[in-house]
């Protein structure tokens, strides 16, 4: 890459950039046009000479971001220029053991503190120094850098010293072969297999930058649903080709792996994982693997779940399947994550309970190579679920968290939804495993029980949109992923503002509102879709849109009704003692105000109890009409957002501005749908009529049953 | 839009853009910044200060068209300012019957010369007139005045005055509901059918743009393997969105329409056309239609071929089946489009012959609102084929030319092969119909039997993929149908130069080199696919790679062998007076040079005749040499092009640039595929060896027997 400096003194901000086509492609590395020749003047003198000590693709890779930054921010008019001493440059990029000796000396032992990828950004006699263990920490500090200049922070007492709270910060893509992308709505899967290994795309490259921004050091790049074909070398080849564009991004492949692939891809009669053939075929796959891949990260397992063979077939554990194949990636560094969703192929009688059933006795019999996957929630991504009772019940057992980045049942991509809220909510909820104060955060950071490993997952919620993730906004959630992977106490107010910020603009009213929006969002959906507790009523399969009189069909557990069990009677799952105990499976300190349907909060109320639709709640309501108001109060939440947003225009680019506000026609009238199609349903059982503040419905119930729902994306 | 004119007076041309990012989104309307002041200075009296009369949509999206170019050509420095009276401005764009009485008695008669889509650029007494008698003419105009300042015309003696040849110009898209492409291979359909109606896109918008500026106005948006649902209320709001956003660019839409529609959606017993109750249901579906879309142009019918229903089942002919459509979408002005590619459950003895079999005899049978849509050859896309025998056969028939952007059977979307150099072959071939001179073009566009309608399609090759089409030079086939639709005796080798200048840059030695690749390039590519004639010698199915060992399965004449015949004695299908006599279609001028082994021109022998291996041919090598030879050729001329464009590194920016290398990567490497796998099947035949110079197959026979392919993109 060559570096030319501009010659140009003399420097016009025209801000005709506003109003410029934007499709959303650069996501929060937009590094868009400083506002003014004050603030561009400020930050010139740190970006203007750069000394960055050292050589390796890695620190290549943090010139050319530089170089990327700059033409940004300075439109074009000015590019940074390198040197390789550190001489008189006022922004430093060095790693620590190069730093020089006087220097060092003055830092004291808070060098020390840097850790294998953390980094210290530290303003030192008016200059910036970044500095690292490794050429990764360097990149990591550099993007925080930027992201510092991009948030127009002030950069003279400047004092960052970072280090990430999990080692395993990973993407899970369930995308296919034929790049199909299950659960995802952003178009389809954005490997091009067919083109791999000889063609490295643009878009590759900016995955890994984009994630190397955030922190993400892992990718599992197929889907759990796994086919044995990507353990053959043509498809090794390929992931191969990633795996080597990714590597100076800090970024490991992991793949997938088919349980019964030693029977599909060379005939072995068995897949029993105490069976020695089978452990044999494993090692040799493995050592296969590894001989394209040498960093290769290790395996993700999805088994025994949703038609995925398993060791149940063999009447082993989930402990003997995870690890063999522990045992197999082990003399090369490798890790095993091994999935918790797992449920029997009979319908049980609460399927929320089985994780728990089926893990916690098999606590401390996994290698300590393996680790855990386990949802934040006991069901399965829905907008609203108590936390995980593994969280905190696997003292030996490293447990890692698997959220969905993707909407799979939150409206899919055209719903403006921060996940963080949601996210933060499960975090920050407590175990009580070591008394007060055990936060799931702190169960996968390791810190409660001393995990030796550590690790957290996003369900990728990335396609070939041109935006990356269908709703511009949702691009909001891959970066707080990222952020809360990092550090899963980080404050998700200041992530959201850093996003906004990064993505579009400045502007104190347009973050102001925007931000407000953010942190809402998540509320106003449960209203429209799951209030109280409700869960599981989408729509059978594809799970978008209404779907609370599904039933019937191959397994009951798949069905609305079996979660709802609405009748004249009343509504809800009855979770505590009297019902499936599925309650009992969290800490005693939960029995108290969770086992009570008079003290648990409203939002969990039907997920534990079922009651009557006369019961009179705290709000003064009886159950009936406050479902009924909260739906009515989604609906309204929705046409909030959507009005608040109409006063963002022209504050923002008008092409990303006028994609959110399609959106938002859709959000709205999909929240109005959910609305009157549940309230009508419902209304069957309770008899009662809509009280007052609560719309008509558009149409009647039977216009609802019979809607037709074609070719509706994802599956 | 706001328009705001820029305060700097002295502007910098930094050349820190090349190296820059692009991933070809922009197309040919790229814009790119002026090279030096001088020439900015030139253009920029032409671009300031715009005189724009009247209003419109259309006339509004001109504006803005013109903003974006000025951005783009003076780096965001300069915006054009408006006026609607032509007073001191430069350019004008008006419509001819607005014009100032004065000017207009300057220009004279030949401003009647302007037809209904056409455009005048004039240069006049030191100003640019862009006039028409419609907005769309403008809009027309409008980027011919762009295309003469990206191509760096002089302005001053401009004189042109175009009107479009051909006047239905559409694209048809194989697009599935669920968003796969038919033969697509640049991704996924863009059509997000899940948000329309409510989410129109900007990349919907920039189509439009596309389109309009090559003159395109009209599009098919299903496959021609059609879904009865597209004609529902549900995809009738979705086509009627795009309707909306497309009209003012003055692009119509078409629907295609599954022949037993009726049958599907409304239970009734019968698709027969001659059945008034099938007619009654089609002249109210066709209402339903125009209610939503008042400007519907019509459909397009795949009837009686590879499984859809047509005609043929109830004993009816095509015209009959075309008729009754006809009759439905007359009162509106709408057409059907009925294609030629019709042909028969039973394998005949020479499938190429079917389509003018079938079509013939029906000349002059059909409403004169419905046109006939004929593939370029009488087979179906091959790399090289003779053109349609139908072409000058139905005088009383209007026809229209299918073309194929997308290459199904041209290496898909890495080979860099220009089309136009094969169209050009088509449609300058001479059907003799009313003698010498009576070439395809002069078919097509009408004036050969005065056809009332006109007509060209081109199968869409544009998806998801972030440069819409694959490769990067893939656009140049999109922008040359275009150009061919509006004049089929187009200079290709202009439309190549333009395009270069247009999409990459006006540097001497990068036009140069690059249009020498584009003009050499679909000769290469049949050197190393199917010399000689061959054809049909694809892989099953997905038509990706060599096999020309295809044989068995349901039809005959879906395998290699049906079309090459190889056997110890010699290969090629005879399609002489001895064999199928498929010659005879064609004027009798031709049976004398294509009628005869000794005098047919080699790149047509194999396709009419069957000659032995050890035939002398007119090169003096014999049959089996000069295949080895060719395929050689093929494999060298792959290298060729790609070491030419290696020389073009730091000519254009970095990210097409190395695109395009990649690319070369697969296309050499499956060049060598396709010559080492076809020579090691065909000399099983021959049992001779290679001659000198052609390079020892990497593998044997059985390794390309048994490589597998998998996940083939577009089927």
């Amino acid at each position: 890459m060559s570096i030319k400096k501009s010659g140009a003194t003399i420097i016009f901000f025209i801000l005709i950039s506003v109003g410029y086509a934007n499709d959303g492609y650069k996501l929060w590395l937009q590094y868009l046009p400083f506002e003014n020749k004050a603030v561009s003047d400020y930050y010139r003198d740190y970006l203007e000479n750069i000394s960055i000590s050292g050589e390796s693709p890695t620190l290549d890779i943090i010139q050319k971001e530089l170089i990327i930054a700059s033409k940004g921010f300075f439109d074009q008019q000015v590019l940074p220029e390198f040197s390789k001493t550190t001489d008189s440059n006022l922004t430093w990029i060095i790693r620590s053991e190069d730093l020089p000796e006087e220097i060092k000396g003055k830092l004291g032992t808070k060098l020390s503190e840097v850790k294998e990828e953390g980094y210290w950004l530290k303003s030192y006699q008016g200059k910036i120094i970044i500095t690292a263990k490794t050429d990764i920490g360097l990149l990591y500090g550099t993007f925080a850098f930027l992201k510092a200049i991009q948030t127009r922070e002030k950069l003279e007492n400047l004092d960052r010293l970072e280090n990430p709270k999990i080692q395993k910060r990973l993407l899970n893509h369930w995308d296919n072969l034929n790049r199909t992308v299950e659960r995802g709505y952003a178009g389809f899967s954005i490997w091009n297999w067919h083109r791999l290994p000889n063609h490295i795309d643009q878009q590759y490259i900016d995955y890994a930058r984009a994630n190397a921004s955030i922190g993400i050091n892992g990718t599992s790049i197929f889907n759990v649903n796994s086919n044995a074909l990507i353990l053959t070398p043509e498809y090794l080849e390929k992931a191969k080709a990633l795996a080597d564009a990714f590597r100076p991004y800090g970024i490991k492949i992991y793949l997938t792996a088919r349980f019964n692939a030693p029977m599909i891809l060379d005939s072995l009669p068995t897949a029993d994982p105490q069976d020695p053939a089978v452990q044999v075929w494993w090692k040799k796959k493995t050592k296969e693997i590894y001989s394209y891949i040498p960093d290769f990260g290790g395996f993700l397992v999805k088994a025994d779940s949703e038609g995925q063979p398993g060791p149940h077939n063999y009447g082993r554990t989930q402990a003997d399947g995870a690890n063999m194949l522990a045992d197999a990636v082990r003399p090369f560094g490798g890790i095993v994550m091994w999935r918790a969703f797992v449920y029997n192929e009979k319908t049980p009688t609460d399927r929320i309970r089985q994780a728990y059933d089926e893990f916690k006795p098999l606590d401390g019999t996994f290698r300590d190579n393996v680790i855990v996957q386990v949802k934040n929630g006991p069901l399965d991504f829905q907008p609203r679920e108590p936390f995980h009772p593994l969280f905190g019940a696997m003292p030996k057992t490293p447990l890692m968290m698997e959220f969905q980045i993707t909407k799979e049942y939150l409206g899919q991509e055209t719903h403006w939804v921060n996940l963080a809220t949601m996210w933060r909510e499960i975090l920050q909820s407590d175990t009580y495993a070591k008394g007060k104060g055990s936060t799931v955060s702190k169960v996968i950071d390791g810190s409660l029980h001393g995990y030796k490993l550590t690790g957290i997952a996003g369900v990728a919620n990335i396609g070939t949109d041109r935006n990356w993730t269908g709703h511009q906004t949702a691009q909001a959630d891959w970066y707080a992923f990222g952020k809360l992977a990092w550090n899963p106490d980080a404050n998700i107010d200041e992530i959201a503002e850093d996003w906004l910020k990064m993505t579009f603009s400045n502007d104190v009213d347009f973050v102001a509102t925007s931000k407000e929006i953010m942190l809402r969002s998540h509320e106003i959906l449960v209203n429209y879709m799951t209030p109280l507790g409700l869960h599981h009523i989408m729509a059978r399969s594809h799970h978008w849109g209404p779907g609370p009189w599904v039933t019937g069909g191959g397994r009951e557990d798949w069905t609305a009704t079996y979660y709802h069990k609405a009748s004249e009677e009343g509504i809800g799952f009855d979770r505590t003692e009297k019902g499936s105990n599925a309650l009992a499976q969290y800490a005693p300190e939960w029995k108290k105000t969770w086992g009570d349907a008079d003290k648990i909060p409203l939002e969990y109320l039907l997920w534990f109890h079922r009651v009557s639709w006369d019961k009179k709640l705290s709000t003064g309501n009886n159950l009936w009409t406050e479902m009924a108001l909260r739906y009515q109060k989604g609906v309204e939440g929705a046409r909030w957002m959507q009005s608040q947003w109409a006063k963002m225009e022209g504050k923002i680019d008008q092409e990303r501005y006028e994609h959110i506000s399609s959106f938002f026609k859709i959000q709205v009238s999909e929240a109005e749908w959910w609305r009157d199609s549940c309230l009508l349903y419902f209304q069957q059982f309770s008899k009662m009529t809509l009280p007052p503040g609560v719309e008509k419905p558009k149409h009647d119930l039977k216009y609802y049953l019979n809607f037709k729902r074609n070719f509706v994306p994802g599956i």
